[in-house]
């Protein structure tokens, strides 16, 4: 049984109670959440080594870190690279997109060292093995999900809500369509003439999904691809259909959650929020990026963060980072990493704007820290301890008295951490070349009135 | 004359005409806005071979870089280097914030090789020249100020908000004064038991921006330094003084705008705006950040942009950067152009928000080039073209295909600006060793039914 099933027969399971204590939360409150679809326990029965991850009401934000080859870069080992440096920079989960390479091989070997939850889209590997796009149909579709849910895979991208009405209201826009997954079935539909076959077959998926308890991420495969086309009628068609499929998925005891857009303008993410939530009973929302304009274009992961942070903070439960080499190419390792680094921050944000205590603990903790001069401290509460060392060991050596004194190289001894609290004990005197260890200033020579008072301090 | 006093004349000077033309609003009405204290115009009539730049209501979100030495980083060139890459970046304005080297002559080589408005604090130079921050007095204050005018230094922050009543206010913050200029003023309070010479002789002060069209940045002394102090007494008493001093300014002829802070949680930001507009009858709104949260040391420009986009698009005009080194140490060139980057984007993705059509219409362009895959016109909208470029030829160096496919590495043929449009043109064929070069791919040996079917595609 999934574990939305056993949350409707009343059963807290050994996951709900994990994701509870780990979140601050009881776990009959987590059970009830999981029973009427507000959120979900990320755990595939066969991925044992990785810790459950809870999504949706109650729970703090989440992030997504996408990795994986394409048929351009395709080395196993840079992928497990990736895989490390998502982990390693809090990503609370990760998706294999792999085109390229051994997909298979691929896939087992991130799942095999990943201690958190890994997410699949079959219908690329479908599409792949199928040899056209045009020749992909549901049993195979079904044999790679079945091979995905039993290499453990913990929750999969479905592109179910992608339908022939698709074809007519994608035309007027901007851009048609900036899906993978989307653009495959689109064109699979607009060849054969017939419905999506993942729609169609629905039902046939959610029994796999189930056995395994892979939750299933509705994907949205009409997701605007600029601010032009946000929250167009393909967009939220779309939408409606996902609801509808939800409350399949949730009757055939299959968790589900949401896939949202892609590009919105500030204004409307809000909006988006609340009409998935309308739309989806309250099911958890993924949401990629959103970036909240198009022209970022190797900064993606700095726009995405703001819309990510707004989107976070009025409901939306999952983000997918956006690295800096969106639209450009395949994220490297360091991409992943400000990608992961960037999405937290947005999400940690949010955090701070609900109201979470704990995250509002850390704050005050880093700021007790930065008052102090507390540089070991520190490290302790900020977002990456690794680049703050990284950074201050930089200055540091650029400046040897600099790890005696506590302040840093933006203000030097006028550092306002001291300054007050120094004040009227005979240490503010700003002379210069105190500090600087030069003569010569022009100051000196032009303007001080008071140039021979600290002649004890060269 | 000042650009208010000749705006409350009836008068549209040259600098209003060049602002209005640049902004695509009618003179008439930004006359009336600069009158009024709504909008200012920054431009020393010293600064001659600089444009001039307009913020407030009805104008662009612009954007301000803040440069200059430090004790410990002293060099000339390199404060020049980061004058250049803010301006190639795209910043509205600099600040010269030095205090350390020959800062009369930094000053000025950054005047003089500036074509944007450069703004200063003049409180630094006073406390270095006054051989310790308790030895300054109005006398020598008035007369680094002056240098600074002559010098054709277009805005200058003036923290004369911080009065007498602040040492009691701030007895209780987690962080007591996060502003340097702040802290000197705290200090001299504290030791000389007398009110805050910038308060008590702010006329004097006025006499001299008017002279020059000096416009007066109103600095935030108590700007809360962590989310706990957010929106506080101390932050919001200040504030309501500073509402009073911009009258004043007004009243006398010199254009104002105010600064804000600082450390604020996201759902406080809209109400920060708001209060500043209230409190100082719509002055401009200059923002440091914000900061929606504490702990993003190393990473604060992406945590400022957030705080920024919102801020702006609620109502600020004007953004000052937050780079990586924020907290850290003086940031380098590279830190400088990140930091002007991600303020940009913030400001870019407000406009968004508001209903630019001129950004709006930038965004659209951008996704038409995005749609037709087309490199060259995607570099003519996007936010920093170098970084494009940069990232587009790191790819096609990995792989030489690359320059002649349209596509990037992130999906190589599975582009989705591809995928849909050739559907049903017998394009796609998506077998993964056609677009590799190589052969072996477990999924040709394990899962692939029509493996034959592509062998003109080795």
């Amino acid at each position: 049984m999934s574990q939305i099933e056993k949350a409707g027969k009343g059963r807290i399971t050994r996951e709900m109670k994990q994701v509870a204590k780990e979140e601050g939360i009881s776990p009959e409150e987590l059970r009830r959440n999981v029973r009427s679809g507000f959120a979900v326990v990320l755990k595939n029965k066969k991925h044992k080594h990785a810790d459950p991850v809870g999504i949706g009401r109650g729970l703090r934000v989440k992030v997504n870190a996408n990795i994986g080859t394409s048929p351009l870069h395709a080395e196993l080992s840079r992928e497990i690279e990736k895989l490390r440096a998502a982990i390693e920079a809090g990503a609370d989960t990760v998706m294999d997109l792999s085109t390229g390479g051994e997909i298979d091989r691929i896939r087992r070997e991130i799942v095999r060292r990943s201690s958190i939850p890994v997410g699949s889209v079959p219908i690329y590997q479908t599409a792949i093995e199928a040899g056209s796009i045009e020749e992909m149909d549901i049993d195979l579709y079904l044999k790679v999900f079945r091979k995905h849910a039993r290499d453990g895979i913990d929750f999969t991208t479905v592109h179910a809500g992608v339908t022939k009405k698709a074809l007519g209201l994608i035309k007027n826009r901007v851009m048609k369509c900036v899906s993978r997954g989307g653009s495959f079935l689109l064109s699979w539909m607009k060849v054969n003439r017939k419905e999506n076959f993942l729609f169609e077959h629905f039902e046939e998926i959610l029994k796999i999904a189930g056995k395994y308890n892979v939750t299933l991420s509705l994907g949205d495969g009409l997701r605007p691809g600029c601010i032009s086309d946000s929250t167009d009628k393909a967009q939220i068609c779309e939408l409606k259909i996902l609801g509808k499929l939800a409350e399949v998925a949730r009757e055939n005891g299959v968790q589900v959650i949401i896939e949202g857009p892609g590009h919105v303008p500030l204004n409307e993410i809000e909006k988006n929020v609340r009409l998935e939530k309308k739309y989806c009973n309250h099911a958890p929302f993924f949401v990629l990026g959103p970036l909240p304009t198009d022209i970022a274009a190797g900064y993606d992961h700095v726009a995405a963060s703001i819309g990510a942070a707004l989107a976070a903070w009025k409901g939306a439960d999952f983000l997918c980072y956006v690295t800096p080499k969106e639209h450009v190419g395949l994220p490297s390792v360091e991409d992943v990493r400000e990608g992961v680094i960037a999405a937290k921050i947005a999400a940690h944000v949010a955090e701070i704007a609900k109201g979470n205590e704990l995250a509002r603990e850390r704050d005050l903790k880093m700021s007790v820290a930065r008052e102090n001069v507390d540089w070991n401290e520190m490290l302790k509460h900020c977002i990456y301890p690794k680049k703050l060392i990284e950074l201050r060991r930089a200055e540091c050596e650029k400046n040897p008295n600099l790890s005696r004194a506590k302040y840093c190289s933006m203000c030097g001894a006028f550092c306002v951490f001291r300054v007050y609290k120094s004040s009227g004990k005979n240490e503010n005197h700003v002379r210069r070349n105190r500090f600087e260890g030069k003569g010569g200033g022009d100051s000196r020579k032009g303007g001080s009135r008071t140039g021979g008072k600290n002649s004890a301090h060269p």
